[in-house]
């Protein structure tokens, strides 16, 4: 395994610079900085298959509030072995650890005392892969940092935050010859693996248009003021104005679509509604000499961004934490025999369905019969045991492991990151357009055109 | 009243031809043809209030399908007597003349025999006001001739069909001081009532999102070849790739946004779905050498589209005739203070409702106990009982003849019908243009800003 030197922190710190010039060019020109595509540093990872593990030796970034459910589930796998943690909150960092020593596994190396202890726990070689749950400005530096260490880069969502960190990233992987896949759980849910099942057996015809959303009102995360997601996700919403949170809804969409695989992202066009919720909330919640009453919101409460991809297919995605709202990503896909739609779930086909496709068909235990997804009939019960939405959370970490183990392509790589989060800069560039579209960078240099479809089909 | 002339038709005829010249430069220059805007000819009719009239006499144009409705409708009015029809297609005029005659209604003038043949109808000086049934391509010369003929026009939807059409209408309409109202019939419906209600009294604080869809599968309407809706509305599916048909969802929508009177809308982006159903339903239901097989659809399946508002809010609006889909609206208005949706109904409130808006309220009778429109109120029982979607067509035409008989100003004015019909034209050029945003023309010519509120509250 390559050791970590000074050497690779001054690369990867020279990318992120480079990015930031043209960070600076994209926000006054955004088509030139979208269609710039960087000279490949490596080949391709579409498909990359990492050498056998007869044990996955895991390290941990951030186990704060999400990071901390992640070691909890990493635990109950079988061949996975927790043997660092980093995270610069003392306490937390204690948290984890006494929940492991507690149930039995080894004490963890802890890498406390600031934010950079995690470079140290890079420096080890005992080290495979490393599971990143950080605030969202972190999620690059640590990824590639990660990958310049020799080891395996897993991310919470977003991926990235800006289109040449995606691309500092995407280029790391592929010199690198490491996966780097942002851990978008929602596509193990039980109901988007069903109907990625259903789209795979062609139940809904030629694919048309599709529908994702993130619809979930999160205000009073506002009121997480020095720790916790609130207390770093707040200052998104007066940072800029667009989909700040896209691939929960877009990820199952996307692998409906064989997106990156057959079919691609072409361009995308985006737009706000006013920003008056979180305002007023502060106003409501908070003394007037409050820091929340002081940021100005400037993020759209609704966003809806149109997606066209080349093969011309449209997808709708929205995106709204702050109204008063019930819960939705929409999950909608629609073919030229039916469609499926979610929140609440509901299907209505020409044919194979119910013979009316005039009226929805809300009851879906004969659906789940006929049509669960292998992966859930093999491991649904047990996912549900462990847990972490309903199952969908130890049911990635399970595939995760499961294909480091036997030497299967992971169901996400660094591709399907990118193209995912990079909704959100794109969006915000085309909000402060006048919605004009935006082309969106083709990440994989080509080798979409002639990747099979994935999916989770190796289950 | 302004007797016809050949001056007036040739007028008519002059503004057509100029408007084409316009059609040619808007497709290769969208942004250009749409921000110009024609010289005014006449004074604005927001608000229009015509001569009161003690008796309100009609004549039609167009009993095939929607029209002999009207005409059924039109007779159980009190106040409204039909004094003739015009109707190229015999055996339909003679259809609607013995349901009057049958019903002990007077024989009404007859005026067939060529499609000009209104023409000679809209010569007569005893009629008030026409109703124009017919196809797309007609509305706006028909209504042009309505006007120059001294007579107020009511037009079915779209009010026309290009954005020249669109300056033609409002030009005449303002030269002869006219009303030109588009009829769109949801404004009228029980829960469109009820939520612009709502609205009004603020329930959903500030608005900030709406959602309006026109989904509903009219393929069948292909196998209409020489009589009937489907006979040329086939046609426009092989014409244009946009939202063929907006104003049913965007109206209610945009009563609820005071559209017009306050706000308007600024640009619009689009984007359609691969075209393949109707072409699949041709070759699935007609023989090889069949004409439904000789067309090119080119209109994508489903079409969606984002509207900005002067203010701020934004709108997405759908359009799919094509897919087997259940019908829908849309009709979802979303504000500071929580969110209704239709189809199914279906509602939550951050104040005022059930306490917990992240459960969606399905259960509306104690909405409409409390909230049912004063219109509804006083005319639903017998609108249900005349019929015509739920009550809405009924409830459309005794507003049209009680405002005109009680000196009130219209529900629904020219500028709405060019503004919600302009959709159609404009989503086209965006999807021509990778979705390049497009300007949305402001036919009030700044009049909308000091218009006040108008929905329908003169109930």
């Amino acid at each position: 395994m390559k050791h970590l030197n000074r050497r690779d922190f001054l690369r990867a710190a020279t990318a992120t610079a480079a990015a930031g010039l043209v960070a600076g060019c994209a926000t006054t020109n955004p088509q030139s900085a979208n269609i710039w595509t960087p000279k490949q540093q490596g080949q391709s990872v579409i498909g990359l298959i990492a050498p056998k593990m007869d044990v996955v030796r895991v390290g941990f970034i951030g186990v704060g509030q999400r990071g901390y459910g992640h070691v909890k589930r990493m635990s109950y796998i079988d061949g996975a072995e927790i043997v660092a943690i980093a995270d610069p909150h003392q306490e937390v960092l204690e948290r984890s650890s006494k929940f492991l020593t507690d149930n039995g596994h080894q004490q963890p190396a802890l890498y406390g005392g600031g934010d950079y202890a995690y470079r140290e726990m890079l420096n080890r070689q005992d080290i495979d892969i490393v599971i990143i749950s950080t605030p969202w400005k972190w999620h690059a530096p640590m990824a590639i940092d990660t990958m310049e260490s020799g080891k395996h880069a897993f991310v919470e969502v977003p991926l990235a935050v800006t289109v040449e960190e995606m691309w500092a990233i995407v280029d790391t992987a592929e010199r690198t010859q490491k996966n780097c896949m942002m851990m978008e759980n929602v596509n193990y849910g039980r109901d988007e693996l069903m109907v990625l099942n259903m789209v795979r057996q062609g139940l809904f015809g030629e694919l048309l248009h599709g529908e994702a959303a993130y619809i979930h009102e999160l205000r009073w995360q506002m009121k997480e003021i020095d720790h916790k997601t609130g207390s770093w996700r707040t200052q998104w919403h007066a940072k800029q104005n667009g989909n700040l949170y896209p691939t929960h809804g877009l990820g199952p969409v996307s692998q409906y679509m064989n997106i990156n695989r057959g079919d691609r992202f072409d361009y995308l066009t985006s737009v706000s509604s006013p920003a008056l919720g979180r305002a007023a909330y502060a106003k409501r919640e908070f003394a007037a000499d409050h820091q929340r009453n002081q940021l100005k919101y400037i993020n759209g409460d609704m966003s809806t961004t149109l997606i066209k991809t080349v093969n011309g297919r449209s997808i709708m995605v929205q995106h709204d934490t702050t109204t008063p709202r019930p819960y939705s990503r929409h999950n909608l896909i629609q073919g030229t025999n039916g469609v499926f739609a979610g929140f609440p779930n509901r299907i209505a086909l020409e044919e194979g369905g119910s013979g009316n496709f005039h009226e929805w068909d809300y009851e879906m235990d004969a659906w789940y019969d006929k049509y669960d997804h292998p992966l859930w009939q093999k491991m649904g019960k047990e996912a549900e045991r462990n847990g972490g939405h309903g199952g969908m959370d130890f049911l990635m970490f399970w595939r995760m492991i499961y294909c480091l183990r036997n030497g299967e392509a992971l169901d996400q790589d660094v591709y399907d990151g990118a193209a995912w989060s990079v909704i959100t800069p794109l969006s915000a560039q085309s909000v402060n357009n006048r919605s004009q579209s935006v082309d969106i960078p083709d990440f994989t240099r080509g080798a979409w055109k002639n990747a099979t479809p994935l999916g989770i089909v190796g289950a």
